[in-house]
């Protein structure tokens, strides 16, 4: 069912829908994390859903950003929260495959690209419904890590940063995609469920051609030992 | 000047040199984070030092430890400790050359491998004595990250462990080395000098022609914010 919310505790709305399509908070963590400045004048949010990151960022920055989302439904939702936030001319959506977008773009185009993509790999003997809408944005059903990285390093100007939020057990493989595509990691943080855990997810931020040398940043922690958010994960959730 | 230290709070001395070679954390941090079960019977520590990580390991296991050191001075100071610590019919310290470990074993020998390596390259332009005890062990200068992972991988078991202790900012380049060697990461864990620091040192073990998966350890951090050590960190400083 399509439902209402506010986005956090900024003054905009986000369209969702409860049974198929609700931003996480993997996506608010990459919007934090992703580096932005002045100088950044063109963002592009690829497998962009129901645009919380474009609308996120667009509180980080005057840039004009782009998101790109393949699936109709998903792409409808993003449309009507920018329409209703007063977004429309911040922010663009486009509904079709990100493997195109060399037919919208020019290379060394974008400043900052970021990406939640679909964390599965498909499994050939996986029953997966390749027409089911939470499949197609949980599974590589239409799009691979070497589909994101090619493209990215395609869109990219020269030193422009990829970002990207992923699970931590397909962390190895990223970084081998990151540097097969020349996109140098820089900067990683890996984010734990509680103390003393296994991380799960980690943020990751390369650089087109970029210099050799990395900073690992401070662990984020989500939730306290009682399953309460932590201090870092409020401050977060209620930064307006 | 040649000390006579107590090694942590175990029942051992360790034989140091005030000017030249003390063993440091980072070998107590690796000797502590690296996997040890009742089915591995023989261990190598290479770049071995003063012989701090057979000794500590030696508290873990029966398991026959050998270790290498390529310098005869700090060689020495192993073989005093080892001797004094009766550990001589466990511990065979070798003083030679890593990359001809070879000469002395078959491959496919041992069940686990450790390294605490030189930290850093060998810039051209930089002015290092070459003879220098300290720097030989600090620098690339006889041994690379390539010769390590090479001699690795040879010396190894099939499904045998390589646990390293290195720099953060070279984390990206050393996944790169495990995976080239086909010992695939499987364990790592970063390790901060306070919270909210960026990380500095970083374990990881790999498996000599291991499947992928990863597991991200929960983060040591070392101190607390008034520079004292944080309760994990007493906890193994002082764990007899």
């Amino acid at each position: 069912m399509k439902v209402r919310n506010r986005l956090l505790n900024y003054d905009m709305v986000i369209y969702q829908d409860d049974d198929w399509f609700k931003f996480s908070l993997d996506s608010v963590l990459l919007a934090d994390f992703v580096t932005v400045n002045l100088k950044h004048k063109k963002i592009m949010d690829l497998c962009c859903g129901n645009a919380p990151i474009p609308m996120l960022l667009s509180d980080r920055t005057s840039a004009i950003i782009y998101g790109v989302e393949l699936q109709k439904e998903v792409y409808d939702l993003g449309v009507e929260s920018v329409i209703e936030n007063n977004l429309d001319k911040q922010i663009n959506l486009i509904n079709d495959d990100v493997k195109k977008m060399s037919n919208y773009f020019n290379g060394d185009f974008f400043d900052i690209i970021t990406c939640n993509p679909p964390y599965f790999k498909v499994k050939k003997d996986s029953f997966i419904n390749k027409n089911d809408v939470k499949a197609i944005a949980r599974h590589e059903l239409n799009i691979t890590l070497d589909d994101i990285l090619k493209i990215s390093f395609y869109l990219l100007k020269n030193g422009g940063y990829l970002a990207m939020v992923h699970r931590t057990d397909r962390f190895i493989e990223i970084i081998e995609k990151f540097k097969k595509y020349n996109i140098e990691p820089k900067r990683i943080q890996f984010i734990y469920p509680k103390n003393g855990k296994d991380s799960d997810l980690f943020l990751v931020e390369g650089v087109k051609n970029g210099n050799i040398g990395l900073k690992m940043l401070s662990p984020i922690i989500i939730h306290n030992d009682d399953n309460s958010y932590t201090d870092d994960i409020n401050k977060l959730l209620n930064k307006c």
